[in-house]
């Protein structure tokens, strides 16, 4: 169920996230939906996007914590992304980014989720940063970040992976020219 | 309408675009609404869609056609968003990006107008990159629009303006740095 969730929030973000089709993608009975997540849509929302949460955190944990300079990392992070955007069908984004643009009067208690799920991801970004001063480093992981999730509307629009590879290609080396590897 | 439906649409994507919100936010007869969109929802998301195009194209022509230096106009850029964003309560991004986050597939249609908007923006901001080789122009165009897009979810998602001044400050640096003033 929270696969099937997470495969509608990534496509159409909450307002891709019906009960209904969750049951239908899931082949779940309903009533099970609703005795694991007696909160309904919202709370199922969350616990997918936990596991988004994890499951992005390890891509970027394992781009950050190579030994490669600066710009790599960040080409490498940007040509991830576009190659698993492409292997989508250029139809599955970022389902936090997705999230976080349909927030509505009714569903408030999901912008903590999505807040606490960014920050968690700048911060594995940071920590690999080790070019960048230590004042300075949560700042470009979050230009990091920024850029990937705009890139990857860009791509959504264009349906082709270019806008991540170019975004990346340029951000790494503006990054890499502002920061350049210790000697 | 199309004022009611941009501004469902900036606060909550195709998800928030409901008939019957337009026609209880504008007091506009059911009827008229299906007069002047007999496409309905999508028809009328294309013409929300079209008048933010001009809107925001009036806004990156004003920021870009100034004289400053490209550092300032990127600062400026984001600090203008930022500004705008706070006096919506934190509650209202760009609706093509939440378009285009939402995009399934009964409604494919409004993919190209995304795409066009995206490309007439990148357009406006390339024209203005004075200090950047002409074929480089396009690219740092989409770099900017890219990170503004992703620092307004990240905003969103943390409902403070903070994300997009600091990303609008590293990433204006940046560029200032990559590419000085010509004197």
């Amino acid at each position: 169920m929270i696969r099937a969730a997470l495969d509608l929030l990534s496509q159409s973000g909450l307002s891709g996230l019906g009960i209904n089709q969750v049951v239908e993608a899931s082949a779940a009975p309903r009533g099970s939906l609703y005795h694991f997540f007696p909160g309904g849509k919202l709370e199922l929302a969350a616990a997918a996007l936990e596991e988004a949460a994890r499951f992005e955190g390890n891509w970027f944990r394992g781009v950050f914590q190579t030994s490669e300079p600066i710009a790599s990392k960040v080409q490498l992070l940007f040509t991830d992304a576009a190659n698993n955007f492409e292997s989508t069908g250029f139809a599955k984004g970022c389902p936090v980014a997705a999230t976080a643009l349909d927030l509505a009067s009714d569903s408030q208690s999901l912008r903590p989720v999505c807040r606490a799920i960014f920050f968690s991801w700048e911060d594995i970004i940071a920590k690999g940063l080790d070019e960048v001063p230590e004042a300075e480093r949560l700042q470009v992981a979050e230009l990091i970040l920024a850029t990937l999730e705009g890139a990857l509307i860009l791509a959504r629009a264009e349906a082709t992976k270019e806008p991540l590879l170019r975004a990346g290609g340029t951000l790494g080396e503006m990054i890499g020219r502002k920061y350049p590897a210790m000697s």
